[in-house]
């Protein structure tokens, strides 16, 4: 039977924009590793692929409406890759799955690091390619705003091929390492790399070891044209938002049908969806912890959440319908989730408190059961290869949904109750890719 | 009594050209998290101030005499902020000191992955400033070759600036994280950097609490009049190589003198010279130790060494003179070299043996007290505050180090038998700075 992949979305202290306020989470969680290795190690007890960080270059929301930012918990967080390394000594088996910008970073530095806490955890490294689109982000790199969408994706494709050169820079028996003979490595298994590109001009060879295995799996989100042909042609996992079946089907397809193409097979890449779990003993109870959660979102950081579509609603009634946009800024940006609030008559609180908890991604609100259906089907209709679990807060979302969705999954037959192998590669049954 | 400093440098399997021959050795160490581990906690039960690691970024000696780059362990190594991360969690009091490159890197990028460090190990974490000299490392960051000298140390000082002005972001009491009111930060006590520098242009803030320790503590190498003036200006420990007294006192008093004029106190800044310990109980079994480890060079290795200054001498005889150089491209850096050659009347072999183990650092060839005095007169005469170690091949020399010689320092209380405090500043004594 097909098996279920998860990966868990450690968004610092949670997905919801008021993660960071529920009582059973911890409000200063995001600097601490102790918060972070508690979290991994529950996801490892409990069997997950991997846990996933994102990330971002920057405070966002400097423009935002006045009392928002200040509300927001992603001002103070650890960085992925070294909080990534610290985990990999403190876990055995989950895989370690780091976000890295391809518009601020330099390939060699960050194939470096990756390859790195690959070694270091024994083969579980995970690089999540991204492009980095923020403003804010650019203005902390000396750019004024960031680079193009075609220009980020060409870069991002050319990095991407910089990586991979670099982490092949020896064959996996180049190292000999004769004390004796004083013979270190076999100089014929040593590969320069000599790319020269539009975008970077790098000689290598990377002075590490290859990966155990093979090369650190590569992660990839991109949902148009562009996005989509990287990610067919070099990402491992694709991760999506997807809120209904239809969508998932048909984005699965489009990637896969890509794929003989390009010489590789259906299994070859995995694609796996956010899903926001929020799970109850009863439907009731699901429910009620979602309506909790909800009434925990400040009226700025919901209109801080809407601020980028819709432009400052701070002077209209909270209560009253969401008004027609009229600033040419935010017209083109605005229409999807204007017309949203038409069609179901929502007001502006109705609104925000709607788009705040999944921003994008599949929520279910129900019992272990209702869960498990729903990821059953997504699985069995090609519509998802597993899924990116998002946790609305952390620990007790993550908790609920071990609890109450992943035994059930297991008698299914679905999902894994103990480890295949010791590498992220092996345990998501990715082949070993190779570019010798 | 003033006490001493000491930092363990791991550089990787040890200084010496031929330590991973070395039959206690580890040869696969430079790779294996576990092998650092080791030597980590071994040094932390010591009571070292902390471990450093420096850093290259790249394989160099691409054009070294054919046979002599496949016999180096150079080529595989864990990268330092990677590695220390990992090693914070398996720590509970040494510093973690990484080399970071400021011609290679952003300055966003290393503030925050420091100062995630830093959090990650409650507070010991230090940042060792290099401006990275190799052509090798060029040509991996679409460099045709290495920055000027000028260059390089203008823009080292507006880096290091950039990185403690994002270190502090947030002041110490920034964050209120109060869950009922949903308020996370005070927004006056955020600051924006707002740099625009020749080098740099970074608005920040940087999204991270401040240090636990104010800031990370910064060191610096540099022995030109451009490098002293970075480090007494901005570090807060200077590392040397010095290979007598006198010179060493001269370094320390060309540093320490700058202080007054900068606003600065004599023990604000840290002199630390690099010392290599070969460590015997009798003088005679410590020259046997050395002899071995000078037995271990191959040849090629040997006339690698002695390639950057006299070229490829692989077509004399070893045990014959050093000829004088006539190539132009090596002539004027190969004049103290050959003089030095010349005044001891050293051959081939002789000549790069002699070199091959300090490499310009200090080395003592002596029992526990032989040692212990030497560096006793150095702190005590101006010439360092403390060292770092340089052992010759790890563990064994570390090991060798630890039992011979410390106990001595402490039994002169020159050095301590438990830490004093929980951050790195804390135990080197160092006040706490703050821009702020």
């Amino acid at each position: 039977m097909k098996q279920l992949r998860l990966g868990l979305s450690m968004f610092r202290m949670g997905y919801h924009v008021a993660a960071w306020r529920h009582p059973g989470n911890q409000p200063d969680g995001s600097m601490d590793l102790a918060y972070f290795r508690g979290i991994t190690q529950a996801a490892e007890a409990a069997k997950f692929d991997l846990v996933f960080m994102a990330d971002e270059l920057a405070i966002r929301g400097a423009d935002n409406p006045a009392g928002s930012r200040c509300r927001s918990s992603h001002v103070a967080e650890l960085e992925p890759i070294t909080l990534l390394s610290a985990l990999a000594p403190l876990t055995e088996r989950i895989g370690l799955v780091s976000t890295g910008s391809t518009t601020y970073s330099e390939p060699f530095n960050l194939a470096r690091q990756v390859l790195s806490l690959d070694h270091m955890s024994g083969g579980r490294a995970g690089w999540n390619v991204v492009t980095s689109w923020g403003k804010e982000d650019a203005l902390n790199f000396g750019h004024m705003d960031t680079p193009d969408y075609d220009t980020r994706y060409d870069r991002a494709s050319e990095f991407v091929d910089v990586v991979r050169g670099l982490w092949n820079s020896f064959d996996a028996d180049a190292f000999i390492r004769d004390q004796k003979s004083g013979i270190f490595y076999d100089p014929d298994k040593m590969h320069e790399l000599n790319h020269q590109g539009q975008f970077f001009s790098v000689r290598g060879p990377l002075h590490m070891a290859r990966s155990p295995q093979g090369e650190p799996v590569i992660f990839f989100a991109g949902d148009s044209e562009a996005g989509r042909a990287v990610a067919a042609r070099a990402a491992d996992v694709v991760f999506t938002a997807k809120q209904d079946l239809a969508d998932a089907q048909a984005f699965y397809a489009s990637i896969k049908d890509r794929l003989p193409g390009l010489g590789r097979d259906d299994e070859d890449l995995l694609i796996m969806p956010g899903l926001m779990p929020i799970v109850g003993r009863t439907k009731a109870e699901a429910q009620a912890k979602y309506d909790a959660l909800q009434a925990l979102i400040d009226p700025r950081v919901g209109l801080a959440s809407l601020y980028d579509r819709l432009g400052d609603l701070s002077d209209y009634d909270l209560d009253g319908p969401v008004p027609e946009p009229k600033d040419p800024a935010f017209r083109s940006r605005a229409e999807g989730m204007y017309k949203l609030a038409q069609r179901e008559g929502y007001t502006i609180r109705q609104l925000y408190t709607t788009l705040a908890a999944g921003r994008g991604h599949r929520m279910v609100i129900g019992t272990g059961e209702e869960i498990a259906d729903e990821m059953q089907l997504w699985l069995e209709t090609r519509a998802a290869d597993g899924f990116n679990i998002i946790p609305t807060h952390l620990p007790d979302a993550l908790n609920d949904f071990t609890e109450l969705v992943l035994p059930d999954l297991q008698n299914r037959g679905l999902f894994r109750t103990e480890y295949e192998g010791a590498t992220l590669r092996e345990n998501l049954g990715l082949p070993v890719k190779s570019l010798r």
